[in-house]
Formats: C-alpha cells, structure tokens, sequence
C-alpha cells in the first residue's frame, strides 16, 4: 500500500531483499494522485501500478466524516475497504501496510485483520508496526530524501488528498480546515542507497 | 534478542541488510544456555555474546510465579530486566525483540517501551511485531531449517528455560508441569539462503 510519503516507502525498501514488491496506490480518480505516487516508485525503483476504487466508498467515507466531524473513521473505512480490494485481486498473497507503532489512523483492528486474512486467504503485514518514529526517521535518512510540508498544498497517494478534495468541490474549502488537523506530510524525492 | 529460536532467527535475517547485527543472549547461568544459543548464533553466521543477568532478578521472577501461578508476570518481569540492562550497555544504540503479532509473552507495554527509549537514548524495534503466525512460518520456511519439540525438553537461549530449571531444583519436576503449559518450542538447525 504505497502513497509515495516516506514510511510506504522505506517499507518497500525493507521488505526488497526478501520479497517481489509491487507498489500499489489506491485512487478515486478525483485528482491525479496515482500518476504523483507513479514518478515516486519510479524513483524508488520499484514496480507500481494504480488500484481504482469505487467512488460510492468515497462518498460513505463523506458521509461518516461528515456526521463524525473528524476524519478518524472516515479515513479507516476507506482503508479496510482499499486492502479487501487488492486483498480480492488474483496473484496477490501478502499485503504490506505502511503503518507505525505510533500511528493512529488508518489502522485496522486485529480483528479486521484476521477476517481478512481468513476470508482472501492472504497474509497481511505491518512491517513498520514495531518501530517508533525515531527509528523509522533513522532509517529514512539513511535511504531516502524526503521533503515535507503541510498536508493542505502537498497531492499525495493517500486516501486524505481525495477526501479533502472532495470535501471542497462540494462545501468549500474552510469546511476542510474544520474537519481536519494541518499536519506535516512527507513526499520521497529520491532514494540514497 | 536471541533465544535461539525460529522468532529471533528470523528477526536477524530481516535485519541483516540494514543494520550491523550482533546477537545478545541472556542468561542467568542456570543452564548452559548461551553455549546452545552461540551455536545456532555461528550456524546463522552472526557474532554473538551472552548477557549475563544478576540471580537475583530469577529469585524475584520465582517469587512471581509462585504467587501468580502461572508464568506470564514472571517472564514479563525478567525480559524488562535484561532489556534494561542490554540497553545500558554503551555501543547498544538498537534493540531488537523477537516479539509477534500473536505473542502475548514476553512483551513490554506501550509506556515501558517509551520509557526505556527515553531513560536509555536507544530504540527499541519489533521487526515481527506486525506479522502473524502465517507469514513468519513463510519466511522462516525459506531461510531456516528449524526443529520443534516440547517446552519440556529443549534447552533453549529464553528465560523460560532456566526459571524452569531453578523451579525444578527447588521444587521438583511436578511443580514444573503444574506452573507451565507445554507447547511447542522451536530451535534453528541450518540457514537456507
């Protein structure tokens, strides 16, 4: 599950001597957000291809933000939906998900997990889920130039950039400022080692 | 961390393109457990040492687990201890626990974990921490030859093999079979790739 920021991608890089990766950037085609994570893993050097989702999750997603007033559950259903839709595809055996100890959303419960592991008869990882932020940033230093910036003017392959957007083309933009935090986000610009 | 078993084993080889990886078994000297673990430590072609533990933390996990009746608190305590004391080593700046996605013994909490970051200046990662059983089993398939057997009769590099031994000394073998389930313990044999 690749969104072209940098614990995705230092996923990517850890699990390469072991494993055929293929990166995969989940879109709504509402803005151009798989060809932006497509010029990442050419960077990276790792194949990439775009999943399409269905908008009617975009718009449930719209729906949950819009009566929670915060985007947590929002962003976690368009996960769990996302990874049951590469989890369906042939030829895929193990998903790979950029998540860290610290990280609150989007996760999946364990019981979400096991159900779908069980269920698709897949395996999925978190192989950054054992790793603090200190060492996950130690290691993007060493294999990785990032930039970063507020998540308000950066497109990325995540599952925010179009949910936002959406929010604005239909009520504007102080609705996004109001429903979302700012937070620093990080784009890969180009791999070290 | 390095029991000598499939979990540690693998967490070493995942490691290894990444990080300059040393094996540290810890050992109370009950039972020559870090003579088996250096074995296997030679046989995966990683240095090693054995880190010795003060009795006095096996007196006091005795006491646990006399007064629980059964071992988890006690094999809790102990691994805090030796990770606290691996920590304070100087030149440990990375600590690496075995620990899975399913594994609910030993394992430190969130806050413990923050803790000895902070008091210690190093980190503390779980490289299997966001895999489950299945796909350890993968990867341990494609890089180990490993042996399994009863808990009751493996000598192996983890704690549970000596607080065994000093309750078996103590109190005889049936007090053993009273506080432990048995379940199946694993040991390296060979490095694939």
């Amino acid at each position: 599950m690749f969104s072209g920021g940098k614990d995705s991608s230092l996923v990517a890089i850890l699990l390469e001597p072991f494993f055929d990766v293929e990166l995969i950037t989940c879109s709504f085609s509402v803005l151009p957000v798989g060809e932006v994570a497509k010029r990442a893993a050419e960077e990276l050097g790792f194949a990439h291809r775009v999943l399409k989702l269905d908008r009617i999750i975009l718009e449930n997603a719209l729906k949950i933000i819009a009566n929670d007033g915060y985007p947590k559950n929002a962003i976690n259903y368009i996960h769990k939906n996302a990874v049951e839709r590469l989890a369906s595809d042939m030829g895929v055996k193990i998903i790979a998900d950029g998540i860290r100890r610290d990280d609150r959303v989007p996760v999946l419960t364990d019981s979400q997990v096991r159900s779908i592991e069980d269920r698709f008869g897949i395996k999925y990882i978190c192989p950054l889920k054992g790793y603090g932020r200190a060492a996950v940033n130690m290691l993007v230093q060493q294999h990785l130039v990032i930039e970063e910036g507020q998540s308000d003017n950066m497109i990325k392959g995540d599952y925010e950039t179009e949910l936002r957007e959406i929010i604005r083309q239909r009520f504007g933009n102080e609705k996004i400022s109001e429903l979302f935090p700012t937070h620093i986000q990080s784009r890969i610009v180009k791999r070290v080692i």
